[in-house]
């Protein structure tokens, strides 16, 4: 099968790519072709199997109708940009995550009327979606009033996803991510950051800041688990999902101090007294406003498995990030 | 102030269109210029206020900036090719219920950009915005999974007005209208049309053909009650709805049976006897999967008022369309 990860050069699809060239197939369907995109080009070290390295923006002109000229199989749709520069960047969020998703959809469909083609098409959706009113747990059903424009983009991408497969254009699965923890990289500015920075830092044997109280929970899921949602999104009965092709997936619900624990389960008190507490009333606002758990029952029905506990998160960064050391 | 009417042909369009003239002004604020659009040119009986008569397609390069060229203070954006249209055509249903309605929200934005400008936008949404699973009453957060692509179009209409709210480039209220019973003029082959046809057709005297069963419910709302949503939804304190934009109206949750009880106490046992039951499976199927009533507790708790009772739907198209006589 020929398969096409868009937003290859992510952190996420880099992850994704790496298990696609481990694994070779797709539920015993071998991978004949692998084409890689992004806005720039994705840097690959290895493969066993045959890739194509495209730098494309999707939301320019005919750039969707190239990608998929050949006719791919199984389509991860990726590509986004992410939600604060979607809000410093009205017009910029809209045209790369609304309209380069419509092209593409569009660009699917076309080909889909002119011979027979109903590739498969993961698309990674967020828990942005939701916003005001959230229950202190979210249910399957919870209506999408998000508040970032990335997250409108996001809901709208699911509508769209849900309707072209309705109307038989393509097979669309569309995966809400939870929060990745942890990260790897450098520290950034978002928000979210100091989520993955309280393992992250401490276990380079850096300093950490803590903006937030003990008690702030989300909802987290490894880079590990995010990629076998996608795997599991590529290969699954979508018979099974009806014209409800949305799936908020099973994440962890895990508090701050439940963070903190499991890092001293793991790495010892030397690593949590590196966690420097240091409240700021901004981020704890923005915070504030965020899911905090979710059911995600149908999703774990059909099959998809999240991470078991955080010091599980945390050993699996040790694991694929840092060659299985911690900084001593 | 000035008003721009977007589909302003159509059942409702007209009928707000009417009483607007009537009232010349918006909770005391004098309606000092009207623009009345739509695909067509609307015609217009008798003034007491200065109108422009605007043939326009929403969706055609630049039409929405002329459309808001004088920056009206208030625009209804009722403009909308109807769900069995948008069925039937894809490209067309996208072209006017999406693009039409961002076009429209874009205008706005750049003009809003250019100088100071945030107009009053009332968007008409639908109950076509929810699709399976339903419950047998549906909360004011239940999600948006719409089985149709018109439903699907309004959805990300209520998603966009909400944002383009969020960010200040308008002040949007998006209202869900319940199917609107009773619909005046000639029977037409949309699925929901027997609603309508069992009480219009034996109040002029004619046969109406009713093909589902009496238990079968819906929500209804009259065009009365339908201009009035649009009328409170243009004059509220936008301030009470936060960043949900968009609201279920109050309907009434009525059966069939009900409904032809309502028409007996009205119209007598004459008027009953003129419907024909003839069972059609096709049409009870797509109806079963129709939204049968809902809380609308938010609307309500916001001033918005519907039908006090079916009778009172059936007195008001009495009233409103046959001048206040039934056919003996």
């Amino acid at each position: 099968m020929k398969v096409l990860v868009l937003g290859a050069a992510g952190m996420v699809g880099r992850k994704l790519v790496a298990r696609l060239m481990e694994e070779r197939q797709i539920e015993g369907r071998q991978i004949s072709a692998l084409t890689l995109a992004d806005v720039v080009e994705p840097s690959i070290e290895g493969s066993r199997i045959p890739y194509t390295l495209v730098a494309a923006d999707l939301s320019a002109d005919g750039a969707a109708e190239s990608l998929i000229a050949d006719r791919p199989d199984l389509i991860f749709h990726l590509a986004a940009i992410v939600s604060g520069e979607a809000e410093a960047d009205f017009e910029k969020g809209y045209r790369i995550n609304l309209d380069g998703t419509r092209y593409l959809f569009e660009a699917i469909r076309r080909a889909s009327q002119a011979a027979p083609y109903c590739p498969r098409v993961v698309f990674t959706s967020s828990i942005a979606v939701f916003g005001e009113p959230l229950p202190a747990v979210i249910g399957d059903h919870h209506e999408h009033t998000p508040l970032t424009s990335y997250g409108t983009q996001k809901a709208i991408g699911e509508l769209l996803l849900a309707d072209y497969s309705r109307r038989g254009f393509f097979d669309g699965v569309g995966i809400r991510l939870p929060t990745i923890a942890v990260r790897p990289g450098k520290p950034n500015k978002a928000a979210s950051g100091f989520f993955s920075g309280i393992i992250r830092e401490p276990l380079a044997g850096l300093e950490a800041v803590l903006p937030v109280e003990d008690s702030v929970r989300h909802w987290f899921a490894s880079p590990r688990a995010a990629v076998g949602f996608l795997m599991h999104a590529a290969a699954m009965d979508t018979g099974l999902l009806g014209n409800q092709r949305n799936l908020s997936m099973p994440g962890l619900a895990v508090t701050v101090g439940e963070q903190i624990a499991a890092l001293e389960r793991v790495a010892g008190p030397k690593a949590v007294a590196l966690i420097r507490r240091d409240p700021d009333a901004v981020i704890a606002g923005i915070v504030a406003g965020w899911p905090k758990a979710f059911e995600a029952k149908r999703a774990r029905a059909l099959g998809f498995a999240g991470d078991t506990s955080f010091d599980a998160i945390i050993e699996i960064h040790i694991e694929d990030e840092l060659g299985g050391h911690i900084a001593k």
